[in-house]
């Protein structure tokens, strides 16, 4: 059945106002690598994810699941396992030239914030799911519609003033599945650790392309 | 070189309200296939792709390209492509389960939206770039990066009261690409028809998942 569809519907002057306050809250956005222990509200991250769940997605599969982690012991373990894949991934499978590009950044194998974050994320996407029949049910676009949910959990974060990293932790998902007890129809995305930004954290000092390098209009 | 971060940093209460504020609101958006031709201020979507553009990408790599089509002609042109692969895709591509699995959506592979929506959006990932020195730059996870920036892209125009429907055109992406003049370098992700809702507009009537199914926590 198909129902009915109304918008808001905001006057041009009031549309354009919100389009610039929205960009100036999200340009504020930044990866920030030096999480605060502080705490930080359930409830917050739960609507978070509620609001990650909003994101279309190919026939409406909803393929994503949130791991959302803050016992200490398991943010422990996923550090020993992120840490160990990551020295190897730094020393021998990037290959020079990944590892200059990531030089700016200053990122490096050792991850504080995994232990200190009041919260890890870890975004699953459902390659398939499985019928009431046993039969398997493809998930088209899979990837692509979690990460677009990502998106919107990252506006989600950002408006509330919590920071993460978005960080695709390579060669870790088969051993962090395991660790989180999911099933083999999932398979690890991201990991984003959340939390207040540390008091003296810093960022790299990067800018964004303007506006004419990623837009064309015909 | 680092800069010191800060964030706006929000009394718990107001985290909270603000948290389920941009929840209600982005659990308003659906992808409306039924959209009006009414004009839509270009200022609006410039932001729109603005606050696209702030999204993260592996090291900094921003590959996304955004083309904005309102020129009647091409819009046309548009249609003409995706109509014709859509019926092919439909009628042998997909198969029937997928074919099934759409249809409680009503999609088929008449477009009217890419004729009468006053945008049509073409978000183009840039599989790789070209060094000064004419070297190739990988471009790592440029599909996550794009897609999480259709996620922003998703958020600012739901948050204008605009709407869309997210579309993966399926075999369109040579053509298009020809079309629209991108370089090699670039592939087709997303095809995003953008404008106020038609005032007959209807939608599936979905549910989405409660948190229970989405979140895990440990
Ligand atoms: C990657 C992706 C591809 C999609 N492809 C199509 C498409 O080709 N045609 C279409 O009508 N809808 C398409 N959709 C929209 C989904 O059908 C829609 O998001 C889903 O049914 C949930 O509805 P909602 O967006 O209103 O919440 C696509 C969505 C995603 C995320
Ligand atoms: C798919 C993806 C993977 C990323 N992987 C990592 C990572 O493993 N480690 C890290 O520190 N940052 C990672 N980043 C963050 C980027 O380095 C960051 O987004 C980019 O430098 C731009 O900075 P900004 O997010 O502050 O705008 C990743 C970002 C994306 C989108």
């Amino acid at each position: 059945p198909h129902v009915p569809h109304s918008a808001p519907g905001y006057p041009e002057g009031t549309m354009l106002e919100r389009s610039k306050d929205f960009y100036t809250l999200m340009n504020q956005r930044r990866s920030v690598r030096f999480i605060s222990p502080e705490p930080v509200p359930r409830e917050v991250i739960n609507n978070a994810i509620l609001t990650a769940g909003t994101a279309p997605s190919g026939a409406h599969t909803e393929p994503w699941t949130f791991v959302v982690v803050s016992d200490l012991g398991t943010k422990h373990q996923i550090r020993r396992i992120v840490e160990e894949e990551e020295e190897v991934n730094y020393r021998q499978r990037m290959g020079d030239k990944w590892v200059n590009d990531l030089s700016k950044l200053r990122t490096n194998w050792i991850k504080e914030y995994l232990d200190v974050a009041p919260y890890l994320i870890l975004v699953f996407k459902q390659t398939y799911g499985i019928l009431p029949n046993g039969e398997k049910r493809t998930h088209y676009y899979n990837e692509i519609s979690v990460s677009i949910s990502c998106g919107l959990l990252l506006a989600a974060l950002q408006n509330v003033g919590l920071v993460t990293v978005t960080t695709t932790p390579l060669n870790c998902g088969p051993q962090l599945r395991l660790l989180l007890k999911r099933p083999a129809t999932e398979k690890l995305l991201m990991l984003l650790p959340v939390g207040y930004p540390a008091r003296d954290a810093t960022v790299p000092d990067l800018k964004r392309k303007p506006l004419d390098d990623i837009m064309v209009h015909v």
